[in-house]
């Protein structure tokens, strides 16, 4: 096999009709004919090219080295505007899988790309796009094996949306999931919370002020690697995407039969953040993380996992934000900073659309 | 994990809030909060519930049982409008996927469905869609494992587009692929061509008649399993979807550096099909088949696959319509009915629009 794969890699090379970086997406791009090859081979293959996605098949094929269980998520991006302070679709669209697959302990391995672009969109909007989404591959380790492309007309869709499905090997001994927290475990989180919705907002214009909040969408699983080498006895991780800390907590306290109580002045946050909450009415616990993980692990092992996610690049400014304990069961619960306690619910309804 | 995925199991059919058939999509239900699990407790668990996709963390986990090989296919469906003759997004979405792991030699196993949903669509509507991917599901034997959802604004996007992704276990000794075809091989194609195309066109009302012809939309993984019960020695499996016939022989013929010689009065056309291209001036070897496949494979098996194709529900109509030969190396010509030969080339722009 592997000699027909290089032989179609390197047909895929011989000239491709090179596109000029003003022609726009038409409906003939998503025929699955000429146009949709020339797309294929002037921005998909340039930038994501591997053996596996060059086999030019229907469907990629992944040979088992040594592996029980493998992870699979999927998630589909629809964010506006495209860029943003910090990152873009691309980024976006390929750590917010990898991420997924971290959370349950796999290491992320393979990913697919599904583009829906609207007609008259700009090559070279595709491209900035391809290139972000190559280089965010290579930072989180993982091949994109498999694409595919649709053309909706114009007004029928916004500019990019992207679904990416990632595949992932998950080490044995690996148990981290949202049902297995226990009473008595304490609750870490790696970094500030609300970054990325709030320089999506800002992006988008909707600020009456000026910031320099820059979206933290970043690959997570270095930093998951780093603290699996502390224990396999990790409880759940979660990466608290849409919905924020309080609904990620919330499913956990849910899924686990578990009481969550936080203490509201040790949770991380941007000064620069806090201020446009308070301006926006918004509750940062609720806003989008993209580059942000919630552990929750045994107190045996808590400042031995937190010490070793502050050495990593991700998890410089982890802190522990909280305990597990019975009751009262599926609640989350927050020790405000005057004192009090009220209770963190679920996000009802939408905070800030198209956030990821 | 298996006690714990009951439980899970068991949660999530605890009293989700019902809805009511008249409920129509709000920017809320893609939020990741309360509305978000609402939809999902209501009508994806209900319809594609299995132990891995109730395990409710970020990734799906699958267990290696005895596979040394895994095939991965991406595929996102646009197709206008949602429900057509034969078939519908949801059927599309699921057989789409199914039918590209199976080109490969695959048996579908696992399948993820990334939702883009449009503000104000019908709850009725997107329950009508997930029935039909259960029931196709069912059908192809294969298990939604994994989901997402995001909604767009009102005029960002149209009703519903679904991304699926598909994993398959590829049997030991299955080495079918586009590049494979060798001088010599007979050419098969397991029934009519162009039915799903015109049926998608007709339900637009464009066209200027009336018509009886059906979507052939269909999983075609039970046709190839009866194939290969046959040989393993089955060069090329390629179902021609968008693109039609001559664009799926094209690419075969430039990956395989062979001249595929086809015989247009072999190549099954129904009358009312032929008669609808006729009209709009379509040639059928362009138009999108959802429910076809071409297989290559050498002569001595030829009339014996034939043969087991014809036997089976989705090859009834079976029949062999051209060999391959080594000149001119990656072109596609036909004996025409007048019995002169012409080029078939690849689709150039687009014939027909968000056909899938």
């Amino acid at each position: 096999m592997k000699e027909k794969q290089e032989k179609i890699s390197l047909e895929a090379r011989v000239c491709p009709v090179p596109l000029a970086h003003d022609e726009k997406i038409v409906l003939g791009h998503g025929s699955g004919g000429r146009m949709t090859q020339r797309l294929i081979e002037n921005i998909f293959y340039p930038n994501f090219e591997n053996p596996e996605l060059m086999q030019g098949n229907d469907a990629a094929v992944i040979s088992k080295k040594d592996f029980e269980r493998l992870a699979v998520s999927t998630d589909s991006h629809i964010v506006a505007p495209l860029f943003f302070p910090g990152g873009d679709i691309g980024s976006l669209a390929v750590y917010g899988t990898v991420n997924d697959l971290a959370m349950v302990g796999a290491q992320p391995r393979w990913l697919t790309a599904g583009f829906i672009l609207e007609e008259g969109l700009k090559f070279e909007v595709l491209e900035n796009v391809a290139q972000s989404m190559k280089l965010a591959a290579a930072a989180a380790g993982i091949k994109i094996i498999a694409g595919d492309t649709k053309v909706a007309e114009r007004g029928n869709a916004d500019k990019i949306f992207i679904n990416t499905t990632g595949i992932g090997v998950i080490p044995e001994g690996r148990e981290a999931g949202g049902a297995n927290a226990r009473p008595g475990d304490a609750v870490l989180i790696s970094g500030s919370i609300g970054d990325h919705g709030i320089a999506v907002l800002a992006a988008r214009g909707e600020l009456a002020f000026e910031t320099t909040i820059e979206s933290d969408v970043a690959p997570l699983n270095g930093l998951v690697e780093a603290m699996f080498e502390v224990t396999n006895d990790i409880h759940v991780l979660r990466d608290p995407t849409r919905g924020g800390v309080a609904t990620a907590l919330n499913e956990i306290a849910k899924q686990s039969k578990v009481a969550i109580h936080l203490d509201e002045t040790s949770i991380p946050i941007h000064p620069a953040v806090e201020a446009a909450c308070e301006m926006l009415g918004f509750d940062p616990m609720y806003v989008a993380n993209e580059g942000k993980l919630i552990a929750i692990v045994s107190t045996t092992y808590a400042d031995e996992i937190l010490e070793k996610m502050r050495s990593t690049k991700y998890g410089a400014e982890a802190c522990r934000i909280g305990e597990v304990s019975t009751d009262p069961a599926g609640r989350v619960l927050m020790r405000t900073t005057i004192g009090g306690t009220r209770i963190v619910d679920v996000l009802s309804g939408e905070l800030l659309p198209r956030i990821c």
